[in-house]
C-alpha cells in the first residue's frame, strides 16, 4: 500500500506556514489600536455568499489567510482593541496563542493524569494559583471550562448532588433578578427547571435583597419544596453590581444551602487588596465561577470553576471504566476527567500556566488595578457631563448611566441614551453598549481590556461630550 | 497615570517569541516517529517537585520552553506518534494549531452572530460539512464541544426536554453494557440518575441485543416509568463494535424514543462508501456524537454534536437577555450560544474549517480508508500468529484479541494477554492497550492516527510475534 501522507507536511512547509500566519497575526495585533472599535458587522450578504459545500480538494494557505484577515475578521467587533469598553471585554494575551500552538502540535492527552502526568501537573498548578488568589482552602479543586456558563453548571450539579440526590424536582435555586441568564440556563441543563429558579428582587443598587431572599426560602419550605442553592453575582453584567456576598454566605450557612458566586466578571478584582472589601465574602463561597478570559485577559474559551470541597466536585463527575487508568493517589494528583464532564479535551491549563509564568502575578494585579483606576477616572468625568445621571457607580470597573434633562419622559430619556451609545461608538475610537434594566435603558462603560489605558478614557469622555451636545435639548444646558 | 503596558509586546518581540515556539514544535513533530510510543509516564517524583506558588515576577520564554519540551512533554504517551495504536488515537493536524493561533490573537467573540458574523458563518459552514458527510437533513443543527461527552450530554438534554419536560425522574434511558462511561455520566449531569439508565446486554459480537432492549422498555413502561431515549454506539471503545443502528432506529421509531448515536470513534468512517453498510442507520439518528479530534485527526478538544431537528437543539439552549443581540433570522443564521451551553467560548470551528479548506474532503476520505485497510491488514496477520484468538474482528479500524493455548485457564490467558501488551509496547515502536470485557482481558489495536502507515503495522506484527514467543508456553507452538 502506498502511504497516504497528504495530511503531513515537511519541516520546511511547517515553518513556512507558521511564518505566514505569524506575520498576519503580528500585523493584526500591531494595528489593534487603529481598527475601528465597533468593527463592521454588516455582513448578511457576505454570510449568504460564504455558504459553500465542503471542497473536494485543498487550497493554499495564503489566499485563505487573505480572505480571513481582509474580509472575515474585520466584519466583527474589535474585541482586542483598546477602545472596546462594550459588554464585558475579553482579552487575548499572546501567551495563550503560543500555549495553544504548543498544545495543538504536541497534542498530548491531558484528560487523565496517567497519560501526561507532568503536563497535567502544570494544569493543576494553574488551578492552584487561582485557588490561592481567591483565598480558597487547600482542599478546593477546580476545572477549566469553555466559559462561565459551564463553570456555573458544574457548581449547580455539585449542589444538586450534595443536597438533592435523585429527588431533583423538589429542589429550588435562588439568584437575583440581575443574574446572568446563564444561571437559569445552566440550572435547566442540570435538570433544575425554570419554575424552580427564583429571581429575587434586587435593591436600588442592583444587589440582591437579602430579606426577600430569606422570605422566598421560607415560602418554598412552607410549600414542601427543598431550597438547595443560592447563586450570587460578583459583578453583574448590567451594572457591575456586587451582591452582599458575606450576608448571603451567612444566610446560606444558616439555611444549609450551597452558595455559588458567579465571579465571571468580578472575581479577579479580588487580586487587589483594596478591592477585597467590596468582594468580602467571596472566599467563603462553596463554589466560584471565574473567567480568566475576562479578568486575566486570556482569549475567549478560558473559563474556570473552583469548588471549596474538592470532593464534591469529584463526586459529581467521578467515573470508573476498564479503559481508564487511575492516578496513583486521587488526593495528591489531579485527573481533569474526574472533576469535569469531558474525558478528551484540549489543554486549557497551559494558557494560564504559561501566562502566569511569563508575566508573573504582579503584572496581573497591576493591570487589574489600572482598569479599576481607569473606570473610576471615567466615572468621575462622565458624571460631570451635562445631562448625565449615574445609575450605578463603579464597584469594580463598570458603571452605568443615562441621559436626562428637565421635563424629559422616560421614553425620551431611553431614546436619547440609545442614541448616545450609537453616536459615541460611531466615532470609532471607543465602543460602549447598553442594557435595559428595571424598565430603563442604561448606557454602560466596562474597562477590562489589557490594552485600554488613559488615552482611551480621554477619548471616551471627549466623544461622549460631543455626542451629548448633539442629542440633549439645549434647555438642559 | 503611567500606562501599564507590561502585558503587551512589540511586534519584534511577538515575532521572536513565535519563532522560538514554532522551532520547538516543528522539531517535535519532525521527531514524532522516533519518540518511544509509550513515552515516559513515570513522573510521580517530578510532579511533586513541580508544585510551586504562582511566581510574583515573570520568566523568559526560552527556559520555559526548554523545560516543557525536554522534561514535561516527554513524560507522556506519544499520542502524536505513528505507532500510537492505543486507546482511540487522537490526531493533531497542524492546520488546527495555525487556526488556534489566529483565533487566540484576533480573539473575536464567536458566541453570537452579531459580534462576528462572517467568522460565525465559517463555523456554521464547518458544521454543515459534518452534516452533509453524515447525511443528516438540512434542518439539522450542531455544535462544537470540547469532546464527545459534552456532545452526548447535549443530545440527552434535547431528548429529555422533548420527551419528559419537568417530569425528569420517571424518564429512562437505554444503552448497551459496552457503551462508553460518558453516557451514564452525562445522563447524570443532565439529571437522569444512574438508576434510570439501563445497560442492556450485548451479544457475542459486543453489539446491543435488540430483543433485550425491547423487553427492558416494556418492563419499564409496565412499572409506570417513561422510556425516552436510546444511546447506541457506532464503534465501542472496548472492541470497536457497531450496534445494529438501523434496527435500533426502527425500535425507537416504533416506541417513540429519541435515538442518539455515539459515533465519537466511528462516525467519520461514514465518509467511506464501502463502510456505509456497517454503519447503516447512522444517518437516521435523532442526534450524533462525532469527535473530529479522532476521525478527522484534529487535536484533542474538538468534539461535535449533530441534531436532526435543529429546533430541538435550539429549544434546549435558547435564552434571551437584554444584553444579547439577536441574529437577523434565527433559521438562516447560526448563533452558537443559542445551540449550546456557553456564551463566551473559543472558536473551534476555525480548526475544522481551515483543515477542510487546506486538505479538501478527498484527503480525509483517503486517510480514513487507509486506516481501515491498515487495520484489516493487521487483523489478518495477527490472527495468523500462534496463540492468538480473535475476539472482535475490525468492523471499522479496531480489533480485539487474546492469547490462548491448549489447557490454559482464563486467569492464565488474562495474565499472558496483559504481558503481551506490556512486552509489545515496551519495544517502543508501537503502543497498544487492552480492556476487561465480559470478564476477559482483551488486547486491542486501534488504527486512527493520521501518521500511522504500513510501516507501523509491520512493526506491530513483528513485535507481537517476538513477544508471543517469549510468553506462550512452548507446548502451544
Amino acid at each position: 500500500m502506498t502511504p497516504v501522507s497528504s495530511l503531513e507536511f515537511t519541516a520546511d512547509e511547517l515553518r513556512a506556514m507558521a511564518d505566514l500566519v505569524v506575520a498576519r497575526c503580528v500585523e493584526h495585533i500591531a494595528t489593534a489600536g487603529e481598527q475601528p472599535s465597533c468593527g463592521n458587522v454588516d455582513a448578511v450578504a457576505l454570510c449568504r455568499a460564504m455558504r459553500e459545500p465542503a471542497p473536494e480538494h485543498g487550497t493554499a494557505l495564503g489566499p485563505l489567510l487573505d480572505r480571513l484577515f481582509t474580509e472575515y475578521i474585520p466584519r466583527s467587533l474589535t474585541t482586542i482593541g483598546p477602545g472596546y469598553l462594550a459588554y464585558i471585554p475579553g482579552g487575548g494575551l499572546y501567551s495563550a496563542a503560543l500555549a495553544d500552538f504548543i498544545a495543538d502540535t504536541t497534542n498530548r492527552f491531558t484528560g487523565i493524569w496517567q497519560a501526561a502526568p507532568a503536563l497535567v501537573q502544570l494544569e493543576a498548578n494553574a488551578l492552584d494559583w487561582l485557588r490561592e488568589w481567591m483565598m480558597f482552602p487547600s482542599g478546593a479543586r477546580g476545572l477549566f471550562t469553555a466559559g462561565g456558563s459551564m463553570a456555573t453548571f458544574g457548581a449547580i450539579v455539585c449542589a444538586r448532588e450534595r443536597h438533592l440526590g435523585p429527588d431533583i424536582r423538589r429542589g429550588v435555586l435562588y439568584t437575583s433578578d440581575q443574574a446572568h441568564h446563564s444561571v437559569a440556563k445552566s440550572a435547566r441543563l442540570a435538570g433544575i427547571m425554570p419554575d424552580r429558579v427564583r429571581a429575587i428582587r434586587s435593591d436600588e443598587r442592583y444587589r440582591v435583597d437579602v430579606d426577600a431572599l430569606a422570605s422566598a426560602i421560607a415560602d418554598d419550605r412552607q410549600a414542601g419544596l427543598m431550597p438547595f442553592a443560592v447563586v450570587s453575582t460578583a459583578g453583574t453584567t448590567n451594572t457591575g453590581a456586587v451582591d452582599p456576598l458575606d450576608e448571603v454566605a451567612d444566610s446560606c450557612e444558616r439555611e444549609g444551602l450551597w452558595h455559588h458566586v458567579d465571579g465571571a466578571y468580578g472575581a479577579f478584582f479580588y487580586l487587589c487588596d483594596d478591592l477585597r472589601g467590596v468582594l468580602r465574602g467571596l472566599s467563603r463561597a462553596d463554589s466560584l465561577t471565574l473567567d480568566p478570559h475576562k479578568g486575566m485577559f486570556l482569549p475567549y474559551g478560558t473559563g474556570a470553576l473552583l469548588v471549596r470541597d474538592g470532593a464534591a466536585l469529584r463526586a459529581a463527575h467521578e467515573a470508573a471504566a476498564a479503559y481508564l487508568p487511575a492516578a496513583p493517589d486521587s488526593d495528591e494528583f489531579y485527573d481533569a476527567a474526574q472533576y469535569g464532564p469531558d474525558l478528551s479535551r484540549s489543554f486549557p491549563g497551559l494558557r494560564v500556566w504559561l501566562s502566569v509564568k511569563l508575566f508573573g502575578s504582579a503584572a496581573f494585579r497591576a493591570a487589574i488595578a489600572e482598569k479599576r483606576q481607569l473606570a473610576l477616572d471615567a466615572w468621575r468625568r462622565v458624571r460631570a457631563l451635562p445631562g448625565i445621571a449615574i445609575d450605578a457607580e463603579p464597584e469594580l470597573s463598570l458603571f452605568a448611566f443615562h441621559l436626562t434633562w428637565p421635563g424629559a419622559t422616560r421614553a425620551e430619556e431611553d431614546a436619547a441614551t440609545k442614541m448616545l451609545l450609537e453616536k459615541t461608538t460611531a466615532r470609532g475610537r471607543v465602543m460602549i453598549t447598553g442594557c435595559t434594566t428595571k424598565g430603563r435603558v442604561l448606557a454602560r462603560v466596562c474597562v477590562l481590556s489589557f490594552r485600554t489605558h488613559q488615552r482611551q478614557i480621554d477619548a471616551l469622555v471627549e466623544d461622549l461630550t460631543a455626542s451629548i451636545g448633539e442629542i440633549v435639548p439645549s434647555r438642559s444646558a
